[in-house]
């Protein structure tokens, strides 16, 4: 399996690509920075941002994009932008009949690392021991592309989100929807 | 002139195309709602109000995009669909050469009834005198998309924003710079 990780914003957005391997591991594809000029008007950034998603869904042609889960609480200053760039590359995914799946910082943490509290450092040297890298990838908008695409290959075995969910048979969806409420049951 | 208006959102994205007239006159072309079900993931309801913005774009050719300028103060729970609507009516512009200006809520208001606080339906009943309806346009998305257009039609002249502003050419915008200064100087 084939995915694209999106960490997304408007002046770097990081993308990265992981193919997984056997017995739990995983390969780095690609890995890299969009940027657009902070003195170009926003539509001018998004327009360049967008283009530069197609040209690596179609390069790259992944199973699954995973895209961080922006909130409203993030910092005030960047969060339209970043929210916007996410919708990017859900739609570009969504065009080409690619499922989407939307992770939560902590989520990506816990799945790198094994605890969702852990630093930024952290998780990058985490990245570059699980790919075989000599040392983290940078910028760290890069790394953490890298760390959302390993993050959706390792996530919990049932745990469907975003668009998956619309990939899935009725029964398969009323399956996920009795597992879910099972575990909250649990939990 | 001709300007297309879009009041974003997820769940409901209004949209209306205004002409202008001489004499300070306006006349509506087009007014509707773009909705996507709310059990559809949000990927496909991005892709579905990005594929009709795309109709709307291609079928009426506007000089001009106008959206609503959206704040990270917004509503919280809605605030990222609509921002994400927002850049992709800005892209969808983008992509097509045609400018996009941005105006904030208080701007509309200004220019459509003369008061910033105005209320909704004061707005909406303005929107129907102006642009010679029987009624205020239902829903209120769509008398809210017709309010934008008005408003970038009627705008200060000088009063440029947004993309906007990149279509000027170098001279224009030091002359744009000027402006902007002495007003600021004497306001």
């Amino acid at each position: 399996m084939r995915v694209l990780g999106v960490d997304p914003g408007l002046t770097r957005c990081g993308i990265g690509v992981v193919d997984s391997l056997p017995a739990r591991r995983a390969e780095l594809v690609a890995v890299g920075v969009l940027q657009s000029p902070p003195q170009d008007s926003v539509d001018l950034r998004l327009l360049r941002i967008s283009e530069r998603l197609d040209v690596w869904l179609d390069e790259h042609m992944p199973d699954v994009v995973a895209v961080e889960r922006v909130f409203a609480q993030h910092n005030v200053g960047t969060v339209m932008g970043t929210a916007q760039v996410a919708g990017l590359a859900m739609v570009a995914a969504a065009r080409r009949g690619v499922p989407v799946a939307l992770h939560t910082p902590s989520e990506v943490k816990a799945a790198v690392t094994g605890s969702g509290r852990a630093g930024k450092e952290q998780v990058q040297r985490m990245v570059a021991s699980i790919l075989g890298l000599a040392e983290p990838p940078r910028p760290a908008d890069a790394a953490d592309a890298l760390a959302l695409a390993i993050c959706h290959l390792w996530r919990p075995a049932g745990a469907l989100q975003g668009g998956e969910r619309n990939q899935l048979t009725p029964a398969q969806r009323a399956w996920a929807a009795a597992e879910h409420a099972a575990r909250r049951g649990v939990g």
